[in-house]
């Protein structure tokens, strides 16, 4: 599976080294924390290791213990799979002959991404063979008439965003994990983010994939066209499935142009209460120019300052609200601004406000938000949540959350996508505790079905929250769900323990 | 299977009668114009009958040979069923009854919504049960929040879109045949229509479907959230799959506030350059207030003007070029557009325009645009094709195609979306001639091919593209498709003969 953390800011270099993450302990191993059964997979061989090395190279196949643990443990330090091996393609080609002999030696394979998923999806639960995209980061070509950009999977999301800004384009997509996540991992977990509310979702976007199918066959859906209709439109099959009914190789997505004007407002509010009279206002006021809104609350900015010692652009307040424009005219997008501030501000709907324009203030406020996540692994160990649910029951639900665990955790915060119905719900607590985890979870989930909402809204499902697939879906879906991995995967070598079945 | 002709004016009344429709002749039956053979399916019954009046009651059960027509001819006079009955649930588990008692008897079954495909995937080829969605017409509600519309699949979308209305939303796509199709039939063909340019396909605004199996088991993914990403995304796959996997019976679809402020500019241009070069200028200029961009060339112009005496707002020009602007705040967008305009008309990219802004000249304005179709049927036969190429390509192929047929043709004409890359190309001769389809059909197609782009953009594969479908798909699309098909449908009942098979 490829999977991308889609909310968290995961600077490359933390991403790259073990050594370098904020990590004291080592999380205890996946099969010894949870309650899960090893698949009948074979158990990788000396011959098996002979292939691999011929098909890309004895230096493209690692087995070094300590080279391992980069692939084996995910980002979060939640989960910590057994693999012995991380196998790194470079071509379509070698992903459907390593395919090919795993499926006829029955050997369990993890697609492996930027493994900046958050909820254990893209790291091994047992040994599975990790099928790295590190090396498939060929970027194939940009249309810049009709914005299409064509590339390989492991190609990492800021540096193709990088590459398109020099023709004024932009990636539909904005993570917090952009230094490491891949797109094809981005594709696979269906990664939402900060662009969602002005772009639309990747099955809008993804135009296209290529995708290579369990018995190693290559399933060309490489389209580029942004109207279509001939046949079933198989790419939306591989968007978000979490890399279980395919490994994505090449990624065709239609990237929008730049905006001429930008700016981010940085606001303090009173109360929640006030937050979601500004962000209708916003709505309303700020109509097509407003592109992203995102909401912090106290909490997880002392965290922040805590941690790493940033502080908000305001002062204390009880909450922040990010609130971005994008237009195509500088004078109307600041005179739409003005007016709605001094509106919000007169009637004390927020208590005080940033505006960035210039791009280095503008980066620096954006990376308040997405270093979060970063602040919060300082604590101990994050349980994280990833919600839709009406908007009204954001922090009623963190309350309840704090008063269920009580003070047992060290903290209880939240923040997320105002704009989208998405919080992200984190609990810390010094060290991982397996009771507590089934505690939140329990308490959490419950509420989120009585509230008719989603408890993955963008980060998917994983290992984590696998278990917990068959009672949110009805019998149908789930039915069809298991039909469709029946038929794409029969032999279950992909991403096994993830998404349909723990 | 639901599907709706997605680029053309199709009056309500036109459409409930064909007695009002402008039909000389009705088409031969399908069976005799084209090489097909009837599938191993059961013949009509007494029995069958007596079990669906038992269903749905006997005044639900159409079978007046006369009141059949409109049910097997479609509205392009292009195809013809012999369908001896329609049947007319009202609810999903009137749908669920009716399917599975059709797959035990192996009865074929035609999903039918508006009926207002151009591809004659709407109605029967043999004598398959119609099932119609005339009834099943109810809204089930509207979060005016988030802008979540939940109705059943009958809807009509210009019914839809006036309920919305009300609360200052709109619905996500527009298309001329709004006063007669059914939304489970846009959704099922895909349609995209006047407003995908700024709202985007309906991958991205559906956000969850009912639908019945062919085996009349209902699937519930009837999600109502932005973002939920549990487990794989069933409904996609119902998403333009011309009702050929199961029956859509309630949708879920986000609508978008509408705009304060919307103008639509009508341009006159002497050459097709020159309508390029004012659409790339009108991206750049108008960015985000950009909504449609569409162009008509003069041969469909004097065929309006021929037969329904429709006459464009500024004399007679090469090429017509309409600009639709929709922002929230009029001042901002009236300088943004005359600043624009100005500009185009300064350098003679365009030689003339007019402008609407007001509510009743702007429909009139955009009336004909949506009426080409109707006029064009006024000529007798019309063979039409919907194609994704090169913007650069669009007229060039017009050309092409006017030397390849000759003197054969009354007319050859152009026109559709510009702003998506998707030409809606016909042909107009007196009478239906096989051999002119299929000479035509091979040089598109051909030429199609060349380019790179889609012989289907947004009106599906339907009956008369089928028989394509094989050639222009990779060997391992086609074959997932096919398995799908078998996994979804095993006795292939729903709408046999359409997308995969002819």
């Amino acid at each position: 599976m490829f999977t991308t953390r889609s909310c968290a800011k995961l600077c490359s270099k933390l991403g790259k080294s073990l050594g370098l993450r904020k990590v004291h302990v080592l999380p205890d191993f996946t099969q010894n924390s949870y309650n899960v059964r090893r698949g009948n997979y074979s158990v990788l061989q000396d011959s098996h290791i002979d292939f691999f090395q011929e098909i890309v190279g004895e230096e493209r196949v690692i087995m070094d213990e300590t080279d391992l643990n980069r692939y084996n443990i995910d980002w979060y330090n939640q989960v910590r799979g057994k693999s012995k091996i991380v196998i790194k393609p470079k071509t379509t080609e070698e992903v459907s002959q390593i395919l090919s002999f795993c499926n006829d030696q029955r050997l369990a394979v993890c697609p492996q991404g930027g493994n900046t998923c958050v909820s254990g999806g893209s790291v091994p639960v047992f040994d599975e063979i990790v099928l790295s995209s590190d090396l498939m980061n060929k970027i194939i070509s940009l249309d810049e008439t009709s914005g299409v950009l064509v590339c390989q999977a492991g190609c990492i999301l800021e540096n193709l965003n990088n590459f398109v800004a020099d023709k004024k384009l932009l990636l539909p997509l904005d993570l917090g994990s952009k230094g490491s996540c891949h797109i094809g991992g981005n594709v696979s977990t269906n990664a939402g983010g900060l662009r969602l509310l002005r772009y639309g979702s990747l099955h809008g976007s993804v135009l296209g994939l290529e995708i290579v199918k369990a018995d190693g066959e290559v399933l060309d859906c490489l389209s580029t066209l942004k109207k279509d209709n001939t046949g079933y439109h198989l790419h939306h099959l591989f968007i978000g499935s979490e890399g279980t009914l395919g490994f994505v190789t090449k990624v065709a997505i239609h990237c929008p142009p730049q905006s001429k004007a930008i700016s981010l407002a940085f606001l303090g509010a009173p109360s929640y209460e006030n937050v979601l009279k500004t962000f209708k206002r916003a709505k309303n006021e700020l109509g097509e120019i407003l592109s992203a809104v995102e909401v912090i609350d106290t909490p997880s900015m002392d965290t922040l300052n805590d941690h790493l010692q940033i502080t908000p652009p305001i002062g204390k307040h009880e909450f922040y609200l990010l609130l971005e424009t994008k237009g195509s005219d500088e004078e109307h997008d600041q005179q739409k601004l003005n007016k709605f501030l001094e509106s919000v501000l007169s009637e004390n709907l927020i208590s005080d406000g940033a505006i960035a324009s210039e791009p280095g203030k503008y980066h620096a406020m954006w990376a308040i938000r997405e270093r979060l996540p970063e602040a919060f692994l300082h604590d101990g160990y994050v349980y994280n949540y990833d919600l839709t649910i009406p908007l009204e029951y954001y922090f009623k639900l963190v309350a309840d959350v704090r008063q269920h665990v009580g003070t047992e955790a060290t903290r209880v915060f939240g923040f997320g996508h105002l704009g989208d119905g998405n919080i992200h719900l984190q609990v810390s607590t010094k060290e991982f505790n397996k009771a507590m985890k089934k505690r939140i979870d329990t308490f959490l989930f419950n509420k989120v079905k009585e509230l008719n909402g989603s408890i993955s809204a963008e980060h998917g499902m994983g290992f984590l929250k696998a278990g917990y697939l068959s009672s949110i879906k009805n019998e149908s879906s789930f039915k069809l769900m298991k039909s469709l991995k029946a038929l794409m995967d029969p032999n279950g070598i992909l991403n096994p323990y993830k998404v349909l079945e723990n």
